[in-house]
């Protein structure tokens, strides 16, 4: 059926709307290479239920990755990954007590036999791709898309450094400050 | 009914069998004062469909106090939190490489809403008397029990200073060594 | 005699009145819960007798719990379990040098006999739930007040994922910033 | 050609052999699930133009994932996330003196756009089975192999649980000494 | 009176008798540099009576410094110093766990007004120097014995120098074997 | 003679004069307690002659107690310590990136021979009160008046304990946020 | 040939300009000191062959030392030091949520055989002394210019304590708020 | 004059002779590549005026590097620098309570104008490797030597990966175990 072509492919979810500025690099990321994604604020904590409902149906739903960002005692991606079978990223929350380490250590410290991919605090963005390269594995034309995002990447480095050759770090650095 | 009398008011539950030295102690303290427990290992990451049904019965079979152990990205007391209604008691497990603070974050950095009263790395015998004191709050003769308790923790204490005072610190330090 | 429905069952004791803001999230939850309680500021340090006369005495003036709050070198949550036969919660605050660890560390890694239940730093709120479901292990209307509290917190979830599935992400984002 | 069944999708790469007990893990998941993969010494500080041939062929190669293990100032997962399109899963191993913290940090922490799939410290298996679960996003006889492990693994934890059922924790725990 | 002089003028005082070991170190101390000192076992959690009493009465005993050692959740130093007058010297134990760092937060973090002078982790010589450092502001004969101690340590380093310069470091290292 | 009443009986040392505004707290608490101090800015690192010239001479100046603060690799107070006989008290400097636990770490693991009487971190009066009670171990009236400053901040606690008592803390809190 | 004289003798490399307010601190000691340098933002992550080609070529450039700059998991100095033979000097970036922990870690805890000389977190001017001094090994020159900006140092806070003689610490401190 | 050759042109130095096996490993690696050097064990603390001469007198005797570790409170190598004008190179050691980090935290974050070249943590051969790349920034044939030592390492770790090619990860495990 060609609407599976529309189908989510990768479920985001967070516990908590205060973690959307975060989440949303990744739905950003996941727009521009053109991948279908749903995005839910659920909270394992607040509301089990939901959650195990939410994880239990993903497969079904179609999803081939799922997303989870969470701060603190971060259990929503490890939870995720107790019941989902196929990827779950994980995204620690930068905590103002703890800096995130208390996130980090929740979410990638799994023990054997139920991994989380994680990735650095507050890695938005590169959950997005993790999650796009996972889907890559069997998409030639999303690997394709891949490449040419690296490409613009460089491409962004090598601007910026041209201008610090044109200009030199003084003036580069008074540019910096307006 | 008498035999509520015999039914567990404590549920000890643990993710992982090598948590059962530290578990133990908590059994250890609930056996010495003489509170009906029911000791599990249930993996929150492992079985999840088997905890959920072990959180949302646990009110129904007389529980009144969870106590939780887990050790590294520790979810099954939060977990717990989450679906039990009274009081759950987090133990953070030692671990290898980050001491347990893994584990104590993991526990002890609960959102909003959902509190897990945590003891010490490896705490097994304080979770053990702390779930006694939460009985203890509507029970008298528990109470009791605890004082006494605390009254032999004393003299162990100044048991221990008498030894000292009689035959001084170089002897003392000595006996240690056997 | 009706009026002890009306004592204080619960002690609610800081050792600084900088502590008060996270002390009072305590405080709003017990009184949205109807359990009286006592506040006071009593520093284990600065007035040892005073403090030392405010935990003898807590027993007979019926508290059940006792919730402590202490930063940096927090002595407070520890002294008063020393002392207090019930269940002392330990709120650790969040401090500028350490991030709320020197509190959480002095409160949570008690030594076996005293135990402390800790919350996270500057858990407040988390607190106030603790005391709570400690007295509904006997108080079977503060429990169906606390599942209702419960219900209340996944209503608040679900309603932002509402919000989030009509108007998306980016209006989302949009909506915070204001 | 069906002989692309046979070449190996994942890459497991190590930067010294001292890593091995840790890597052999992921290849043991990998040989269970019957995925073909690839095991390699390569340090991309002492020979950094054999890294970087390696990091380049990996995908003419046949590579979907690679795993890399790396200890200290662990570098070689990052680089390999700079060089090969899809996914790359960091193992930080457990170091002596930090624990693993420095090995943790230098691989989770990665700049925007190069993520890193970041497990466990020492999390060999998990580095196994999370490569394998993004291999069976696109091979359904893969994920129910993956679900199969899954069952084991619960099956494992129940089989642990009936044994302390019926001998009690005592005779488990004198058992678990022997 | 005469009999002053023989008067303990140092309080050593621990929480555990597994602090003894570090404890004694200071107390040796003392006896080289004859200083009269008294040391108890009290510990401030399981018997605050004890504690209480010992602290008030400790400035009446003569003392003019208190030694205090603890570890984990480390109260007693603090606590001596909300009480007693004078200086108090902390030692932070060891920990499996935190190697430490809980002993060391919850003794040196102490909030304004109420000074614990802390020394390294498991530091018990240097405690008992300190306290000797404290007395020899006004005991000129003591200070002399404490510029005596310093030289003997210096000559300690010369010899090991004047032996490595001897036979050199790879037979130094094999001596270091033996 | 007389002067010697006058001679500066406390060196408070710094090595940079961002620490002011902290050490300026350790001479507040001196002024007041009406202890005679000199106050200087020698940076170990900067003027290793100048600074060794100072340490060299303290006990000459009649100092009794030097307060050394500094922040990062925090060297000044270990050197004065390995220089001056008598007590030195170190100060560690809240520092940006680490929160000062470097500085910490610098000024209070000192070896085994030469200690530092650490207090917290920035913590400028408690370092003055700590060198007023080392000097009070030989001056009664010092004592006084230091039993009178402990007085006046059980007041000060006691007095916002009335408050909160008369006013309730929700008024209270609103009094702190003007 | 003398244009060698005004080859860069150092390469400042950062992995992205916003490192640049630091590396500017490097470049700022190396113009008032004389030494030729070239300064270029390269990313080892988001342009390794870039990166490779420059690190390969640095030696024929005529670099002595290379000071490169990164932050959270940052591999460009260790990189340059696995390709470039002579002197590579590390500075690790403060990070948001760790401190710079994270960057300190990945920079200085390189395995044996490819060392960074690795200064503290943010120690851009430090990063360009110390580039400074290895040259000084074999320039008597720079050797006395590095002499002399010691001299400059020891003046300034020469000068500061001076003016603290003169005005106090109260007017100092006052000054130090305009 | 010829002796020149000779003369040592790096200074070992050590705290305390328990940092031999560390400091050893740099002695090898200048052994090995021909380097002459002086090893010294000066505590900075025990014996201060030693030191300040060593330090001083350092250039004079022809050192062009100094290799200096410490442990704890780890002040050597932060006061040769602020003494010696050419490089230092600061070593932390492990400690059993911190692990090294107050080693490292005492050596590296030293403050503006007085840079230590800080090595991992026990890194004793990474500091003599980067003694040689300094030397060798105006030594061709000892930069062809350090080229050569590159080239061995390489060389070890293809032997490596060659045997692991030929009898695969599992005989090779069985392998290290004997």
């Amino acid at each position: 059926m060609e609407n599976t072509e529309n189908c989510p492919k990768v479920g985001i979810v967070m516990g908590s709307d205060s973690d959307m500025p975060v989440m949303a690099k990744a739905a950003d990321i996941l727009e521009e290479l053109g991948i279908p994604y749903e995005m839910t604020v659920i909270s394992a904590h607040r509301e089990p239920d939901v959650f195990f409902e939410y994880a239990k149906s993903a497969e079904e739903k179609g999803f081939k990755v799922i997303i989870a960002g969470a701060g603190m005692a971060a259990h929503l991606p490890g939870m995720c990954a107790a019941i989902f079978p196929m990827p779950v990223i994980g995204i620690p929350m930068h905590t103002t007590s703890l800096g995130g380490r208390d996130s980090l250590y929740s979410i990638v410290q799994m023990p054997s036999g139920i991994p989380v991919a994680t990735v650095a605090i507050n890695g938005g963005a590169n959950a997005g791709l993790l999650a796009a390269k996972i889907l890559a594995t069997s998409d030639t034309e999303l690997l394709g898309k891949l490449k040419a995002y690296s490409t613009k990447l460089k491409e962004q480095v090598e601007a910026k450094d041209a201008k610090l050759q044109e200009i030199g770090y003084k003036a580069y650095l008074e540019g910096m400050k307006k």
